[in-house]
């Protein structure tokens, strides 16, 4: 029963209490389980999010392992497994074949795994939610990886006029502009294209560590355009730190995770039906 | 820091949590969440027990999987998997080799696993917290399975005069009886020897299920001899509730995890070192 006294509720781990793992590696940036435990235990639902240290080589062990737990209910999917991920599941929503990765993954009813991706919705709102609707606008998307995808093309689907994406990895550039172009016929294209863009997103992990190179250099964007992070922590990346000097309007990491808390909610079924005696 | 308003420090789990996984089927009897999350949260120590519902075909990819992940520091292990773990761990415990099966694994600095068993000494340490010393007394044990095994090794170290093992499988019935025999011999036969026990010990998992059959007759022991128990869910099983009304003392299964606390903490490090910032 909620206490008044505790204003927030905290999770209580039992024995029937059922597991969403969150995989990453590294793991220590990951905000879910905070975002989302005070929220589960504020509901009643028994449910808690715990970190998954899992590096690549030990992904398909470690995903194995989880599934065949029966108090397992879902699995939530960070850098750098988005893409790897999809093989583990026998049905992906349109918007994880979209992008070519999935953030989140839950076991159905029939004992099966469906993959999907909110990424980019939970970008976009964000976006949207501090004032920078992508309707209409040109935008360069720096990171054709999971999250990358996936928030092209959500901004897409959100009526971006233009989108250019930049990979390191030409193969996996080209991949991904083609496949938004044949949904999206005409207003894709390979490249940085850093100079015209309304709207530049860093979607690599680079800010990440302390020394990490910067995704893209600030100077080269044309004066106000907006620069926006996915990266979580630190909240001012090193990138968002110089594009602020440099005067331009920044967009932080977490309000990408933050409206995606919600979509998270809906797609586990974490409703306020399974309330503790 | 400890909040004075909060008397007790519940879990809160953060990206950088160290997980103890409890693995076992069914799984909504373990107490061990219940116990060490409170305590672990009171030392400030950030690690959780988390329940894990491993059914015995999934057993040996669910291990794989906790083993693989980073922040997995240790597992534990209750019904049915004490005697299958083992095969999952490089190096066994006296203890452990002993009883020839585990309920407590962890990770070694150099990466590899090993094996330990408390649920003897837990069971002793209980026993003789309720004023039931074993010392020159004749017991016996019903089930020889992992806690049975363990049970009955620790007896024999706290000095039972005789022990008497009974199980339906009679191979291994003999298995442990012969491996106890060469490390006590002379004190350890095989068989139910209810009539001339002074304690009795249920080490099945009968009694779990509200219609399970129960794992003896009570009606069988003499007068006065003490009937234990180590099913914790329900506190008073069938077979204690019938031992009472025939006018014999009871002691729970409780105890035996209760007292086991302190030695998983020592075994996994889990001291206040850790003091969260």
């Amino acid at each position: 029963m909620p206490n008044s006294t505790h204003p927030l509720r905290r999770p209580e781990i039992g024995a029937e209490t059922r597991l969403i793992p969150v995989l990453g590696d590294p793991i220590a940036q990951v905000r879910a389980p905070a975002l989302m435990n005070g929220l589960l235990a504020e509901r009643g639902v028994d449910t808690v999010v715990i970190p998954v240290h899992a590096r690549a080589e030990n992904l398909d062990s470690v995903v194995r392992g989880l599934q065949a737990i029966e108090n397992v209910r879902g699995l939530l999917i960070t850098v750098p497994h988005k893409i790897d991920i999809l093989r583990h599941a026998a049905v992906h929503s349109p918007a994880a074949a979209l992008a070519g990765s999935a953030n989140a993954l839950r076991r159905e009813p029939d004992g099966s795994w469906h993959a999907a991706n909110f990424d980019g919705a939970g970008f976009v709102a964000g976006l949207v939610a501090h004032g920078f609707s992508p309707a209409g606008r040109q935008v360069a998307v720096i990171g054709a990886g999971g999250a990358g995808s996936a928030v092209s093309a959500a901004l897409l689907d959100a009526e971006a006029s233009r989108l250019t994406v930049y990979d390191r990895d030409g193969d996996r550039m080209i991949a991904i502009v083609d496949r938004l172009g044949s949904r999206w016929p005409g207003r894709v294209e390979a490249g940085a294209g850093l100079g015209a863009a309304d709207i530049v997103i860093n979607a690599t992990p680079l800010g990440l560590g302390p020394t990490d190179e910067l995704p893209f250099d600030p100077a080269c964007l044309r004066p106000g355009a907006l620069v926006a992070d996915i990266v979580m922590r630190p909240r001012r990346t090193r990138l968002l730190r110089l594009a602020e000097t440099l005067g331009h309007p920044v967009h932080y990491g977490e309000p990408m995770l933050t409206h995606q808390v919600e979509l998270y909610c809906a797609y586990f079924g974490l409703a306020a039906e399974e309330l503790r005696a």
